[in-house]
């Protein structure tokens, strides 16, 4: 039966300092190169061994996926990188705490742009340090200016029918290890969740979350490799 | 111009206890890890920058590749591992040092072994320790029981034809970080040295070496970049 193994990235030096980092590329911290380690770990472990990898354009999901599958012993499968799998793009919040944004835009709209499934924050201006116009990672690709979970969600799920399914239709373990965002998009495709809801749902770093799935890619369970 | 980039692994936990390595699969040392880095903080220095990538099935040369790119800021460029850049496969020598060897076999023969172009080592016994039908990693693929030099390039040669010639046709500048006999299998190749002479050409390990190719993909310069 077809299984998809997702791993969010481990802890990042601006998911310690509180900022928002959207598709800046930002280094993970040795807590999450651990948490990597210990994924990859877990699915030796438990015996749930991918046989094909997906991961985005950044290097904390990269890391996350190399650290996991050498854990795993699985480092020689076959990976992607593709920049749909990016976290979704903050646009000018890139780059600030928390603080800064409350004090910059007030606690209410900061609640929005948290909250709601298709309000974009504010685009990232030009000239802004955190510009990647400059980044030969995303020459010819079309870089947002800043992206709701709706922006972000549109851009995942093509990929996943594209490059993913047609792995999983042919049997194989897939692991992808992406970001908070990109993680949703799969979890609220598979699982079926509202929009309401899924901005809501908390994606834990260097989980193991495992889908089984049907023979159509319909999810038969969804749970957190720890638990079992 | 097309470019190619080829890099040997670093120092190996093998090559340190001066071991006969082969397809077993060998983690890189501390001295190993920094001799990747090094390669990669080479092409980031010079401005040699790779956009695609290929090494083989085994740890040491995809740990390499993985500390070199993400030195070289990299780390995002397509990957491709195949075991067809796999090191020499060196049959009944695997895992014997070279006192054992000699003590085993004799002076002579290991000479012959070591400098022969199409003289196999014995091949490696049914039930060794260090048999790979077991490792899933090779399920499906023609795993040999021992090479020569030249049933190395027997296999490295069509993979560079049919892997790497095109993304080199088509204007990439190609990193290949893999073994010291399938990258003697390209310089042989490319630079048209004889049968005699290419088992005494020695490929240092993380010293990134660069063919300058035209369009034809002739070699038009051959150099190590630590030298420019």
């Amino acid at each position: 039966m077809p299984r998809l193994i997702l791993v969010r990235h481990g802890q990042s030096q601006w998911n310690l300092e509180n900022r928002f980092t959207g598709w800046w590329d930002v280094d993970l911290t040795e807590k999450g190169v651990a948490e990597a380690q210990a994924a990859g770990e877990l699915l030796r472990a438990k015996g749930i061994l991918p046989t094909v990898a997906f991961t985005s354009f950044q290097t904390r999901a990269i890391k996350t996926l190399h650290y996991a599958l050498e854990a795993a012993g699985r480092l020689w499968i076959p990976e992607t990188k593709d920049w749909r799998l990016n976290e979704r793009h903050y646009g000018g919040l890139t780059g600030l705490d928390k603080a800064e944004t409350a004090a910059r835009h007030g606690d209410d709209q900061v609640k929005i742009w948290r909250r709601s499934f298709d309000t974009p924050p504010p685009v990232l201006e030009d000239g802004s340090a955190f510009d990647l116009k400059q980044d030969q990672r995303y020459a010819g690709i079309p870089i947002p200016s800043t992206e709701s979970l709706k922006d972000t969600i549109a851009r995942v799920l093509p990929y996943y029918e594209a490059a993913i399914v047609p792995q999983l239709k042919a049997g194989e373990t897939v692991l992808v290890a992406a970001h908070g965002n990109s993680l949703r998009a799969l979890v609220k495709h598979l699982s079926g969740i509202s929009d309401a809801e899924i901005t809501g749902l908390e994606i834990p770093t260097g989980q193991p979350i495992i889908y089984e799935l049907d023979d159509n890619l319909s999810a038969l369970e969804r749970y957190y490799l720890s638990e079992r």
